[in-house]
């Protein structure tokens, strides 16, 4: 599996998946699986959730008796941290697959709970794909819901190697991007990356429950990104954190004291104590550097480079003369990006380029007559 | 400029427009303005900003001796909010325009201090339009920043109407919505929708600056969009902060302190003490209420209403027929979502309905045909 992904590693043709659980998670892997090629049994609790994923062409719904045919090749349990390692010993009792996985947002809890069981844990890898909507149920599937995403496998010592090329097979079927981890490790960073946000999300949103209606008209996006996650099913969240509660804690009492902190220097400003704002200052600093390291340059450039500006037209081609006018100046563009705003004639291209390189590159394309800036 | 905004008052054709600052909001009121018809001159501190909005079509660059032909009709002081109270005394001095409006997050500041400076408050109107991006500079300027967006106006009882009149036409130039409001208001309302998640936001992505890259490899879409805006310019917010210190530190104090019980909670939940995770589920339930306010159905349906699933295949005429249907059977059908699944050949209508008229909704569908799920 190593070198990418081919084409042919994405499909599951021939496989025999079971998915337990038709939720959101649940629902979208079957409608990814079996858009690859495997055959999808599904079961829920709810039998209204089940027959919803159902007519959504996510599979059929699994006979009380198991697969026609005999034991799948994989049984994907879709279903609260709590409940997976129950679940588990109770499909490994029925023989209903030859390899198991899960879905749940923490890995130490059910891995701990299926050890105490006595589960067979060579056939079963935990994992854990980050991907989710703020809507929740069969409705809200998606088969590219884990498109591009990270999706963590928790393997250990005793597992199966086939039980784990199974899984991946599943992974990569998602169009998902397998990241290996201890299950310690991944409860620790999912509490930073995932469960802390939800909180924080949390956090705001409450603040808007008792809020005047004036207030609201005056929201604008920065407020409702924020606040997008804290519109998840609650039930479920309180579920997850519960099962990740102290690492979370921690990071909580962090967070909590950075923002108290930011009240006291604000208050130090208002009464004339402090006028710089320095403390404010140090923390958002801090935060556009945390920014800065998210995979997916979101916060920037990589700081190594230096910003070249250049007005182009918005016209086929400009682009093409304004790399080969930077090849001609042998300047390497380690990357670009595109300002244009809808209707106007004229964008900014952004080249990132090597510190020592700016000054030859905007002089090159200064002679050639481009409109620069650095 | 009631019921509705006409074409034709959204046009600025030969009204003559003097941008001071051209960062972000400035090069984007000034390129909304041109496109509306506007004269445009460009006025900023940093010679290279000015050119590169000049060489982006978003005006002249403003000669020394004021625009050709005398004064403006319009100034707009778009620059932080510290910095409105000297420009205006100065333009006004300088006898640079007719109206005065500034574009700074905080009002009560700039209102105050030009009060003080013996500013002429008849011709100025404060202002704040609720947009922005993570990014700075002309270069990410966008004639369509404001669209549809909130744009907070700040009269004071000796304000002229011809001037509230001319700031109002810039506002719907720029296809924003203007909302009229007390400057102390506006500022209690911003600490909550713009100001305290700007700090919640940078709190999250401060965690991150010294965290491991193993957990930055599990990072998904929610710790992406809490962290956005966090990635914005840190010199500049800490003006806007400082600016409205007290009312943010007050909501900062209470966003700490249900950061900190939620800690708790889980800690609770570690030891045994409290084991269904009540305190941080009510958060979480308060967070669902508050997200449920924010204009634009983000929460999803409003409460009084109730959503019937209906399994639809992904062809034209389907949902007519399904609206057809329902009005056979005499049920208002109060709002309307498609979840659909990219390549998928079936979707799920959620037709949102009053409580009463659920049940009969189902049975007609049914009796047609349709795959109901309620």
């Amino acid at each position: 599996m190593s070198g990418g992904v081919s084409r042919a590693a994405k499909r599951l043709d021939g496989r025999r998946v079971v998915v337990l659980g038709t939720g959101l998670i649940g629902t979208s892997v079957a409608l990814a699986a079996r858009q690859q090629g495997a055959e999808v049994w599904l079961c829920d609790a709810d039998p209204g959730a089940q027959r919803l994923a159902a007519d959504l062409g996510a599979g059929e719904i699994l006979p009380p008796g198991g697969p026609p045919g005999g034991r799948a090749d994989l049984a994907v349990l879709a279903m609260p941290p709590r409940a997976v390692a129950a679940a588990l010993a109770h499909a490994q009792a029925d023989g209903l697959a030859v390899a198991y996985t899960d879905v749940a947002s923490v890995k130490l809890l059910p891995l701990t709970q299926a050890r105490s069981l006595g589960c067979d844990l060579r056939s079963y890898v935990a994992g854990h794909p980050l991907a989710g909507r703020e809507r929740s149920g069969p409705a809200a599937a998606r088969a590219d819901l884990f498109l591009g995403r990270p999706w963590a496998l928790c393997p250990l010592p005793e597992t199966a190697p086939d039980a784990l090329t199974m899984v991946r097979s599943l992974v990569f079927a998602c169009g998902a991007e397998p990241s290996v981890v201890d299950a310690e490790r991944h409860d620790r960073f999912v509490a930073l990356v995932s469960h802390l946000p939800h909180l924080v999300s949390a956090a705001m949103a409450a603040r808007l429950a008792g809020a005047q209606p004036g207030a609201l008209r005056l929201a604008g996006q920065g407020l409702r990104d924020v606040t997008r996650i804290a519109a998840g099913d609650a039930t479920l969240w309180t579920s997850i954190l519960s099962a990740n509660a102290l690492p979370v804690a921690g990071l909580l009492d962090e967070t909590a004291a950075d923002l108290a902190a930011a009240a006291d220097a604000l208050r130090e400003v208002a009464s004339g104590v402090e006028t710089s704002g320095k403390r404010v200052g140090d923390l958002l600093a801090r935060a556009a550097s945390g920014v800065a390291r998210i995979p997916g340059k979101r916060g920037g450039p990589a700081p190594d480079y230096v910003i070249v500006q250049v007005v182009i037209a918005d016209r086929p081609g400009e682009l093409s003369r304004l790399f080969q006018a930077a090849g001609d100046a042998d300047v390497n563009i380690e990357d670009v990006s595109i300002e244009h705003s809808p209707g106007l004639p004229v964008g900014v291209a952004e080249l990132s380029v090597r510190p020592g390189a700016a000054g030859r590159l905007a002089a090159a394309l200064r002679e050639q007559g481009w409109p620069v800036h650095d």
